[in-house]
This record gives C-alpha cells, structure tokens and sequence, in this order.
C-alpha cells in the first residue's frame, strides 16, 4: 500500500482534487464544480464518491487530508463566509472527518500555496519566504523559520490589503488603495481604463468590448508590442515592486515567489517587479533577496498545495 | 547561589546593564559611559570590572548574557556597522565568551525590548505581537508564535523603514517617507516645523529657540494646550495608526506594544494612534487588536530585555 494524502483546492467555481504521495508527485487529480448554491454536505460527497471511483483500482492508503478553502482559518478548521462560497461558516474539518477519520488541516489558498514550493517547488530548503498568488485578487502566504506564519487568530499574511495609494482604488473591502486593487488579474485591467484615460495614441486595447478587455488580453497585446498594454504591465509591476520593498522591511525573507494567472506573463511583469522592489528597498537588503515565479505545474499546483499542508502538518507537529 | 544572568543594553552614549534573576527581577544595575570612539575591548574590560564590583558581595552565579545592540545580529553574534557605534563590525559574542564562557546571545535593542515584555511585561502569555519603540528612530521586535522574528538574515522587523509617504521626508536610510521621519522624537520634531508653517495662529513653540524644540517640550506644550503642540501629537498618531493597520494585516498579532520615550506620551499620542488604526484596519481585525504601552520600569526596560533574550534562549532552545 502506497501511504498517500488528498489535496483538495476548493474554488469559488470549481475544486480541484488530488492525491500526492510524500514526493509531491500528484498520482491521480480530478476537478469538478463547487456548485456553493448547494448545501456543503452535498459538495463532499460528490468530491468523495468521484475520488473513490478514481482510487479503485490502486492500493493507495490516505494518511491525512490538506483543504486550500477562501477564508480557510488553520486554527478553527473552517471556512469563515468566503465572499465566493455561499456557505457561510462551515466547520471543514468535522465535516470530512466523517468522510475519513484521518488527519485533516485547512488553509487559505494561498498558505497551502507557500507550503506546496517549500515542499516541492521554487521554496525547496528555504525557510523564510513570502508567496503571493496574483488571481483575482491579491493572495500572500508567509513563511517564517520553516512555518506558516498564522499570526492570533489565522488571518496573517492579508498583503492584498495593504494599503499602497492613500485615497486610491476602492477595494472590495471597503477601503480605498488596497495592493490587491492595483497587483491582480482585475487590478491590471483597472489600470488599463486608467492608461486609455491618460494617453492619447492608439491601442488595440481601444478596439475591444470592456467585457475582453481581461488580464489575458492585456498580456496578448502587449507580447504584440502594443505600448499601453506594456504601460500596464509597468504600472502594476511598479506598485508592486514598491510593496515587496516594505514587504521585506517587515519580514527578512529568502525570496518571494509569485504564483498565479498573472505570474505566467513571466518577465512582462517580473522585470518592472524587481527594477522598483530593488529601488525602493532598504539598503541592507539589496541584491539579497530573490524574487522568482513558482516552479509547480500551474494545473498541480494547487492540489500539491494542499497535500503538501497535511503532508508537513503529520511531519512536522507530532 | 542564585542563578541570574547579565542584560546589557549598548547604545550610542550610555550603556545600561544589570543582574536579572529568572523572575525578572533587576537585582542589580548600573550604567556606564559607551565611549566607542575608544576600541570595543576596552569598553567590555569596564563594564566588566564595574560588574565585578557590584558583585563581589552576592551569591550569583552568571549562567548566560544578552546583549541588545543597535544593529546587533542573533545569527552572527555581530553588531553591523551601526551608525551610532564607531566600531565597525565587532564579533560581541567572540570578544564576550573572553570575559565569561558562558550563553551569550546578541539581538537589537527592538528584539531585546520585545523579549522583556514577552516574559516581564505587557505581552506575558502572548505567542504573537508587534513590539514599537519610538526614540530617536522608530524601531520594532515582532514575536510570531512565541520566537522573535529574525528572518532570513537576521534584519527582520525594519517598520521604521517602511514608505508611508511617497516622495515624503528624507530619511537617514537615503531614501523618503520612512515611516521614522514621522513616528519617533526627530519625526516629531520635524512634524513641528510643518505645522508651524502650515497654521498662522500663535503657539508657544513659537517663543523657543529650535534647539529647545524637542519631543519632550512639545509634550510639555500639549499638555498645557497649545493647539499646534496637540496638532503635532495628532499628526503623529495619524501616520503611526495608519502604519499599524498595515502591520496588522501582515502579521495578525494579538496586541501592539509602544515603548521608549514618546510612549511616556500616554493617550496624547495613544488616543490619535488608536482612533487612525481602528479607521484604516481590516474588518476583520477591527476591535480585535490591543494598542499599550510597555509595563516595564523605563530605567529597567533594556536590562530585562536583554536578560529576557537571554533566559528566553537558555529555556527554549536546548
């Protein structure tokens, strides 16, 4: 029997699922839809009864379960009314104990992110970084001397609300000039109706509906060379480089990796990241800390993720 | 024979040290001109003799030192070309096991600080929190799970250099709009000339000369109701609160302890800072978070702090 764990990414759309053996290697994976109109209950035994069917013809022996969750709180095992889950609170961990009476941890997405490259990416050997997933919003998962850093209560590590622009962008929060509003997949395409307003040449960016207008089109466009689109990549890689800086007065990591849609425009992105992170950080820090992109498959990564959580969970804190 | 350590608190003028028992009791201090123009040796051979004389009638038997420097490393054991210490890089754990071969742990004085109230003072029982010290720099210790956080290299918990103010005031550190431009006595201070030249109304800051013009004059001020004087105090509150709610969403800690010699300010400050952070915060940390001063003796606070690194070390890392 091949002892083995389950990683489980809950989305507000869909879940990805998997099992991973302590090498990282993700063995078998399945998504299906989260559906969080339907009760919780519903949701795990659709999730259960797909993994089964995919389990029954190995010799697998499930060792514990790791859960990625929105608003997933380490310290209480539940969900705690996830703007995208229609769940409200829901005790995750009761719930699949009752499923398998193994081992079972949750985690925001992006802290299950952080361990998976600490585990089996871009973190191998590290023990202080800081990961940030760049989707819809702005995620940050922080390690600190081989740790999660969970902070009180399990909310540490909210870098998506700190406040970059006084006064700036509103934020679905309620404030105004969170990170996450200008460094994300929806944050970059507010910066393009801001650069349609600011210059005055033309754009391919010009010649599209809004509802095009995505973080992936951004990309394309400016790939093509078109100059706005690039003006964009600088913009938001300026904002963010300038939060890394301060990131890094706070926490002494070893590196930051950036995870996520938007990480995929590779050097776009990366090369406004550094050239304001390495102007605007503290001398000590300079040329010290590397800033790079996740080394996990972007399909994987996040069921290795979450396997990893419960992986270094069982390993870790007998 | 009671079992005590050493606590030693370099800083750039006077060096306060003293016998701390495992209670965290002061039992016996003294302090001594630095006088790092002369070499680093000659310094420890004074310091030594005079603890030796203040000994010489006890039973004490001396199990660790620790040592709060500015820019003291715990990895290296080093202080690091602190601008206020002519020595350089200096080994202090090396030139220290000379004098008593015993633990020596060296950290800065914000670690140090942080440890004293973890163990003696206003964080006992605490596993999470942000210590603040506001004194002719803003400095800050950060304990994550029960440990200081030190980071890859040892520089973790740099909040004084934090940008709160792009394009803001010049810093020591070269750069601008450090959070210690505004939040310490010379960030006070500064402050002052602003609202003196932002509002036409009379103050008593008007009649002094600009030597006189300290933190400690325009606490005086304050309290007698100069309106300019509490505008000072007001401002500073602003930006340190609003730093704060950024601190918070990193870090998550379950109380924020301010210490040096503007925390002796009390609410003239404290009032301000709370108002402005509990604005600023997240949701979900609003209510959540404790804003105090240090619950340590002021003429004590270093020398517990160093003694506390010090039993912390002996206690828990065997």
């Amino acid at each position: 029997m091949t002892e083995v764990v389950v990683g489980i990414d809950i989305g507000g759309t869909n879940t990805a699922f998997g099992i991973v053996d302590h090498k990282g290697k993700c063995l078998i994976k399945n998504e299906i839809e989260t559906r969080s109109q339907q009760p919780c209950n519903k949701f795990f035994d659709r999730l259960f009864s797909s993994l089964q069917e995919m389990f029954k013809d190995h010799e697998y022996q499930i060792k514990g379960i790791g859960i990625g969750a929105p608003n997933g709180n380490y310290y209480t095992g539940k969900i705690e009314n996830p703007p995208n889950l229609k769940w409200g609170n829901v005790n995750l961990v009761e719930m699949v104990k009752k499923y398998y009476n193994v081992p079972i941890v949750v985690t925001n997405d992006a802290n299950a992110a952080a361990l998976g490259e600490m585990k089996f990416g871009a973190a191998r050997k590290m023990k202080n970084f800081i990961l940030i997933t760049l989707g819809t919003g702005l995620g940050s998962g922080i390690v600190v001397n081989g740790e999660l850093l969970y902070g009180h209560d399990g909310f540490a590590g909210e870098l998506g609300h700190v406040i970059v622009e006084k006064n700036g962008r509103l934020c679905g929060c309620g404030r105004r000039g969170c990170l996450e509003t200008y460094a994300s997949a929806t944050g970059i395409r507010r910066t393009a109706f801001e650069k349609l307003a600011e210059y005055d040449e033309d754009s391919l960016l010009r010649h599209i509906s809004c509802a095009e207008l995505t973080a992936r089109t951004i990309y394309e466009f400016a790939r093509k060379g078109d100059r706005i689109a690039i003006e964009c990549f600088n913009y938001t890689g300026k904002i963010l480089g300038e939060a890394l800086a301060d990131a890094v007065a706070y926490l002494s990591p070893e590196a930051i990796i950036i995870f996520g849609g938007l990480a995929k425009s590779g050097d776009l992105l990366l090369n406004p990241v550094r050239e304001h992170y390495e102007k605007n950080v503290l001398n000590i820090f300079k040329n010290k800390v590397k800033i790079m992109t996740s080394q996990l498959k972007s399909d994987e990564a996040a069921i290795l993720g979450a396997g990893a959580l419960i992986w270094h969970e069982m390993n870790h804190r007998k």
